[in-house]
């Protein structure tokens, strides 16, 4: 069930809300309003409000009105709220601030698939930079198939990243993979990440959920997830009261082993039918082949994509990490340059010459 | 085993070689030459020629060289052939010829999932000429799930596809389900269509690949292929002596119903990398939902599609097969502009306004 | 639409009922009656059927009653006929009939992939009979996803079968590819086999289902086949005239290289709930290990396979086809033994020693 | 890089090789070794130890050999521990013990997707034990899909797991799904289990690895994963200390909607050429349809599953979470006493009637 908020409720009328949901669901999760584009909601487990509850909880002048779920997600919807949610990325630390979704230009996300030392990452966040990203992206815990792969730097990889971010303003997204680490890692980044193999890691998506600063969250789609599944995986963050969801298609797993996954970039104007919330591409992991990357940037683009994150390293053939699908600085200069260029003739700014 | 022909081949020396294959290889199946872009040649199959007979084949003045397979596909293939191959469409019939591959602009077929009468037929076929399509589709024999489904008007659509490229001077293209009927839709169509469920249907690929005047096919992929299997198909049908094969992606099998396959434009980049051979997109039967064809014809040029196929009906509601992913007549008309100027832009035509 | 027809209709009232068809349908297709287990119908296209047309069809007195269809498929439906299809192989020529299907016991077809030689065949023929097969299997025309690899024998192929047979007394069951090869292929099987790639091979479908002595067809299920499709791949050739199908799961296309496919083992008991008709299992083709067909075919059975399709070679290191997949003739007769014992459990048959 | 202690290592040889590990790897691990049932083993990232370090190593008396790994995985796989592991479940609490793996019986392990009230649970886990059932299975924190769903009754529900054993006997497993929550479930379950969902949630695996019991722990397949994936997932938890990990086949995503998942039962024999470690099948979760679950149960067993986890409801049409998929008691006692049965026709222990 989910409760609007009044805008002009007094203080004291959300308090007395708030002591009647406490009372009405016990202490069996927190009680947290989620502040979304069009209205200040509140999520409850429907499955434990009564008829007489709901009464009661209608009767609240703090309640604008309250709805009863008929789809599987409400918040994420975009039948809930007609208004792209648009994020600005970059707004708590000393960078430059970037806004993604709705009428805003595709944002540029790049950066190293993993920060292996300070120099390799400051270099390569000047040169992604420099070729025009707004974005810098490093993984600093790695998620690794085997334990016997690198598995990222650690604490030592967020502080170089705080570096990287001082010295190029550039606002930094990097990876959470378990909800104690979630403070920690907002410490030192501007959205974090939530993987692929974390999309229905639900403790994980009510702690980013809860997150004090509502920092933004890129939830990337699950390796075999349904847009239904990852909707819901939005909702729950949206839910536990934050509205700051970016999905990001990064490719599903399919039987052809000529590519790393299959990029199903018709999700992308599928998801801005069902949703509000900003879609962007990862044309790295999901063709796992950088020679396809600025191929699948332009295509992604065409497709209306929000923004795209694209492993970028100084050195591609001895990273750590995915050197196979990293591309070179100067090949990201120029997959900026045609997203600029697509997307001015997708507005009708351009003539032919 | 594949032997390339010398340019200056006499025609004796052309006929001793035929001689001698066909005493090596026995009655086991035809032997044809296909005239590719790059050199002539004659595919056989390699399990039946011992060491020996390669020699006497090798000693052949007719011979200028013969190859071994390593990889699964050869003829196919761009290790084989550097040059794209470009075919034209419709210069058997008086019709307004196109080309298709290589350097040329992505060409757009369309029309209606199934040819239902002539009227319907005529005008659709005007409808979308005047929207800028330089090929007619029409389905006249149908491969149905169900045999309880409208299977097509068979022959007598044959007949009304012959009649509406008389009208627009659009060259036509329509499915063939059997090797039998080759010559009969040969004799009304300007490119064979072989559909997804028949991708795998060897003496159907043996058969248009055998036609007298080598009409190009068009091959879509099958439901689950993998890209190697589709060049295999392909080169079945270049090993019968046809080389004018147009790769079609339609959308493969995956596991959300949320569309009806999933368009996989990373192969697009992929297969020109693989092969010489043109590649299109069909984003009708891809996404199955008509809202999406545009968006995903858009992505499909920008992911360098050398032409497009896509249902248009002019009253989409009441089509008797696949309406729900048919698009108008107006809709198709943006299509073919967005696809020119997208085109112009990916070839550097275009200045910001 | 389907008719049902009176059990006692004279041969004067069924020409009547005759005449009408044709009269409504035109020459569309022809019409022809089924006999199946539980009575005797004709399918029609109901979309050519109107509300008129069908109240003349109803009050023709050969006609017990009509059915519209409310499911994809009907004739196939274990809600259409109760009872359990069984299925007799081999009475047309002369060797020992065996019954597939409802209350009989499993039946195991074995042998090897291709036909290769006449020794070859018979060696395995022998020993395969040995071992307890009851069906020969043997490929004379081979699917290959690559024309340079071996295609079979053909007719050569076939005439072996017919000797192998004779020899043995086992029935024998081979594939054919195309709707012209049935009559010929027809003549030297007990069995016809319409492979996977072809499951949706819509006239190949027509043509086995309108042979004149209705020969078993075992229907194999596509690469990527969900369970309504097959169904209505079998409804094609009930509807053609032909009741006698036999359904075969052989693994469908999934994510893992680990093994060539997954046998979906579930699909079986699932089917005896939807449809009538007998189901087997390929551990073979599924697997495409050959340690794994033994354990595999005993868990088929446990999961009620009405029989199993097992590729055996003399020699399976040296096949020409599949040979990684292929067992001995020693480890048939454990899979035999075996089929005997878990059967004989299943039906309460035995006591713990 | 993975290193056999000596048996015969002292304590201060021990202590000296364990400085030297920790001044080699620095802080960034801890070290822990794991008593598997060869040998003692400590797995470290080889990506940090250079050759040098590796002589030191080496040289150390406490060590009995090193192993650099050439497979994906190495704890787990066949190659590096002939012998089968064989856990011993509930020793740490008042219960009956059960042994899986190896040469024992199949276990039978059931009760209810979610503990829903002491009643449901504590009369659930009566009738299971009276059916057969040796394990007692209960979902106290159930990972849900929407967050709207009933999420479990948390550490409330664990009590009265711990409450059903205490009155059955029976030994308990339930779902962990955090971390941080490892040692509170641990201390009221018999088996630690981690769902699908989460089988590469890598903090989550490494703290049931560094358990201070070594709780034995069930790993689910995740939703598409590879056999390599989840036996690398097996590999974190063995690397990080604990060797008791039971596989569990659970179904993977597939394309048809008409069951819930598809059961790879050819996994398990696969497994055990692969592997050491137990594997048992969820039918419930893979079908999720409750008439297979019999049949599917059989299979599984009859596939040389090492167990069975079934889903049982007092009054599975009232059940807050997958009613659609559990089956009776009644049933139940007919799964086990089926898979008496039939292991003991596997082991040649009955006689035909």
């Amino acid at each position: 069930m989910i409760i609007s908020i009044h805008t002009q409720a007094t203080s004291e009328e959300r308090a007395q809300l708030m002591t009647l949901l406490c009372r009405i669901t016990g202490s069996q999760r927190p009680i947290t309003t989620t502040m979304m584009t069009e209205r200040e909601v509140i999520a409850l487990d429907g499955t434990i409000i009564d008829a007489q509850a709901q009464t009661a909880i209608n009767e609240q002048s703090a309640v604008d009105s309250i709805h009863t779920l008929k789809t599987p997600y409400q918040l994420a919807s975009r039948l809930f709220q007609a208004t792209s949610t648009s994020i600005t990325i970059g707004t708590t630390h000393d960078c430059e601030p970037v806004t993604i979704g709705g009428t805003a230009s595709p944002v540029i996300m790049s950066g190293p698939c993993a920060v292996e030392s300070r120099e390799q990452l400051i270099s390569t966040a000047r040169a992604v930079k420099e070729a025009g990203a707004q974005v810098l992206r490093g993984g600093a815990f790695k998620p690794r198939t085997s334990p016997y792969q690198f598995q990222g730097l650690g604490i030592e990889g967020l502080h170089m990243l705080s570096e990287a971010r001082e010295v190029t303003g550039l606002p930094v997204i990097s990876e959470v993979m378990e909800p104690d680490m979630v403070d920690t890692v907002a410490q030192h980044v501007d959205i974090l990440q939530v993987g692929a193999r974390n999309m229905q890691n639900y403790p994980l998506l009510m702690s980013v959920g809860r997150h004090a600063r509502k920092l933004p969250v890129l939830l990337k789609r699950g390796l075999s997830s349904t847009i239904d599944e990852w909707l819901l995986a939005a909702e729950y963050i949206i839910a536990a009261g934050n509205p700051n969801v970016i999905l990001c298609e990064r490719g599903i797993r399919s039987y052809d082993p000529m590519t790393r996954n299959v990029l199903d970039l018709t999700c992308i104007p599928l998801l801005h039918e069902l949703t509000h919330l900003p879609v962007i591409a990862d044309p790295s992991h999901s063709t796992g082949r950088r020679e396809l990357v600025p191929v699948m940037s332009r295509a992604a683009i065409a497709a209306e994509a929000d923004g795209l994150i694209i492993e970028t390293h100084i050195d591609p053939d001895r990273a750590l990490c995915d050197g196979r699908q990293s591309i070179t600085p100067a090949q990201l200069e120029k997959i900026v340059h045609e997203t600029r260029l697509l997307t001015q003739l997708m507005k009708g700014d351009v003539r032919v010459a």
